[in-house]
């Protein structure tokens, strides 16, 4: 059976979109991946789309739903390398991702999630010193 | 034209095979890859093969051709995620792989990796360590 591999690096979970995309297998992307954050505890997510040509409707909603389903389970989704002219595209189709934010390349949407990942975790570390007073 | 993503992720190339090779696209992996080596001077290039289900004589051999071109480019192969399958023929059909050396999933072949450069670094460590007393 079809599948888009899910790689798992430190905190963060990779994914790669090489092939076309149809119903079936964004389902199952969704379903993997979704399976995959909450055994992993990952709290980021990175979707590679340096190899998609053509981003329509049915995959920025996909990948809308892939963020929105990260962001319950505590994920934060970023997309990295998009192609100029799919950028272009999306400007000029007017179609927007809601809740996705974009870095140019894995390194950059890496370095955002590990920032990200780390201003939010102050809180975790003063209740450890809490308990050390205690 | 169809290609396979290269991801630089550091001091490391990451390429995902999710479709069927075939000539034209292994040749053109090749060259996307030696070029990407030669121009980034990546240390290392990590093959993930999980969602490949059959590997035969032809991907071996492109494989073990990317190993052979990458080494000469002072870059070492790992091939990651291979399904218990694939090892199984593998060795049912007595192919081997030359010169490649395999690790369970991205993170440890990542591992595999970073050991090695840090382990072939001391020589320009002491170097500088020659210059500073100079």
């Amino acid at each position: 059976m079809e599948r888009i591999p899910i790689l798992k690096m430190g905190d963060l979970l990779l994914v790669t979109i090489q092939v076309d995309m149809h119903d079936q297998l964004a389902m199952t992307l969704q379903e993997d991946l979704t399976e995959r954050i909450s055994r992993t505890g990952a709290h980021g997510v990175l979707i590679d789309i340096s190899a998609v040509e053509v981003v329509d409707s049915f995959i920025g909603r996909m990948i809308a739903n892939i963020a929105a389903m990260a962001r319950i389970l505590d994920a934060q989704t970023v997309l990295v390398g998009m192609q100029p002219a799919v950028a272009i595209t999306l400007v000029e189709l007017g179609l927007t991702l809601p809740g996705v934010r974009t870095a140019l390349n894995v390194e950059r949407g890496m370095a955002l999630l590990q920032a990200e990942v780390r201003s939010s975790s102050p809180v975790v570390a003063s209740e450890a010193d809490g308990d050390a007073e205690g």
